[in-house]
């Protein structure tokens, strides 16, 4: 069975990665990096080590790129753009949306197939089929690689709309932050009263598969905007976090992130949405129109 | 094979459930509720009505108490104290990690073994081994009524301090919220560029479990003290909230809970902690010392 070809600009960190996942999978792997002595380690192991980027694009029909930047994107692909020409060109370097979507435009120029993406592991998680990798951009580039693509991780097509990886990117580190920060209160809440950490977190961490449950529920009243208060209202949770407040308080915790909780579960009360479900909070965060 | 008796006391939403749990599994039950009328549904399945309390109380040795508050249990119980010597109350009554202690010294007096507990799920969620219901206090309770008590959902043993089952509870309902909040901003996010909530939700879920196993990695480091950031830097993620700020003002989403990331990674930072991995900030939510 003959692998797909594949070329890695940039072999930081991540780069070295991903040239290591294809090249353990057995895909002919071309490399270039800027300081070349990066691309030892790679070369190694049996990777192909191009002299200049014109030679590794022309290498293969799939060439990933991970630097920096968009701006270093830009400033390696611009002057070879023409050779990218019939081929699939995946950016999977950290950027805004409209970063992604510019670069879809001027990949269009000289004929290249883009996908962008967002890469939702650290180095040591690529090439596990439990690490997500979203991927947005030209629908037949996809369809095309995505056995190859799978080598790297689970591969998650969101479409035509290039932007959409890294907007899903950018949230999906938001939605870390606030998990991170409701565990580490909640950590040292227990924390106060003798609890280890690692006796709270596996508790914690299983609790999340609920809360995962409650999210799919309410994912379905956002998108029609009915918001039954039939398995806990707002009103019981406002109810609720005071007794969390209080815990906070009587134990010398920090109480900035549940007091924000409190304040957006209040206004909604004050709305006269008390008897809804949480999900009806979606409009404490929606632009206001 | 012949199963425990159980009495429950407290029929609202919660009890009705758990009576009709312990009712499916083959339990002989009897219960009891200030709203005779409530006890209607649960007789329909074979319950026992006990018209008095204490006749309640003197059906079986496990007793489950599921009212509204702590002052509802002892107004419920104070009269009967005496005849819960040798019994064992298990209250599942939501209330504070102190009340909970003051209930089980108040049960000792009479002789009565006592479990305090927190259950994770909603009334739907009852009876399903998913569902996680903590219990602490006197060690024997557990033991000897852990099966009877696995009928409810899965019964987790946090030990001999009756308060913990109630201090778990509270610090998970926070991280809930935190759940939610995050979830409901990158939604929000996603939303403005035309993503329904149904689409954008797996991928959330799905994510939680790359972020739980961050959160374990974490947990060691916060019992051991030492945080290496060898995955994952603060600083880096400093940089990263800037493009979710960013991404979130273009859109008109409300930032009130990335700016609160920010503010506790930039003091972080600001302490000379930028080289440390997230676990570090469990330093913003603990105790002064
Ligand atoms: N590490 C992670 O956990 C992770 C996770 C998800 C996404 N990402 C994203 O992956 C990308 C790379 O991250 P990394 O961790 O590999 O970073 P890194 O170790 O700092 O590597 C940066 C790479 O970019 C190259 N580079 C920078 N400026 C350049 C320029 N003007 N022209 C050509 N090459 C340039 C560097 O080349 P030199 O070797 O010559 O300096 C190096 O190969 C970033 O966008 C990052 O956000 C990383
Ligand atoms: N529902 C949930 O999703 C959920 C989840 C976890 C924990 N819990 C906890 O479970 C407990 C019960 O919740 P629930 O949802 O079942 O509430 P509920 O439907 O409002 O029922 C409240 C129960 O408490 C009884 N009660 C109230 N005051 C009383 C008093 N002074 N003396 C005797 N009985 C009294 C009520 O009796 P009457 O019928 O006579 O009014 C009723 O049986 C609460 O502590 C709640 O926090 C509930």
């Amino acid at each position: 069975m003959s692998r797909e070809k594949v070329t890695v600009l940039g072999l930081g960190q991540m780069g070295s990665a991903l040239a290591e996942a294809f090249l353990a999978a057995g895909h002919p792997t071309t490399v270039w990096n800027r300081t070349p002595a990066k691309a030892e380690a790679a070369a190694a192991r049996g990777a192909r080590r191009a002299g200049t980027v014109a030679e590794a694009v022309e290498a293969s029909g799939l060439v990933v790129v991970c630097v920096l930047d968009y701006a270093a994107v830009r400033e390696l692909l611009d002057p070879v753009a023409g050779l990218l020409a019939g081929r699939t060109l995946v950016n999977v370097t950290s950027g805004s949306p409209e970063q992604a979507r510019e670069t879809a435009a001027w990949a269009a120029g000289p004929g290249a197939r883009y996908l962008d993406g967002g890469i939702m592991t650290t180095p040591p998680g690529v090439g596990s089929p439990a690490s997500m990798f979203l991927y947005s951009g030209t629908p037949e580039a996809f369809a095309a690689h995505r056995d190859t693509l799978a080598v790297l991780g689970d591969p998650i097509d969101l479409g035509e709309d290039a932007g959409l990886a890294s907007l899903y990117d950018t949230g999906l580190l938001g939605l870390m932050w606030s998990v991170f920060g409701g565990w580490l209160h909640a950590t040292a809440l227990a924390g106060a009263d003798g609890v280890a950490a690692r006796a709270f977190t596996p508790v914690a961490v299983r609790w999340l598969s609920t809360v995962g449950l409650f999210m799919e529920r309410y994912a379905g009243q956002i998108d029609e905007g009915r918001y039954p208060g039939d398995d806990a209202t707002i009103d019981v949770q406002l109810a609720a976090v005071e007794h969390l407040l209080h815990a906070g308080r009587a134990r010398g915790v920090d109480g900035r992130l549940p007091e924000l909780h409190r304040e957006l579960m209040a206004k909604a009360v004050a709305d006269g949405h008390g008897g809804d479900s949480y999900g009806r909070l979606i409009e404490a965060f929606r632009p206001a129109d």
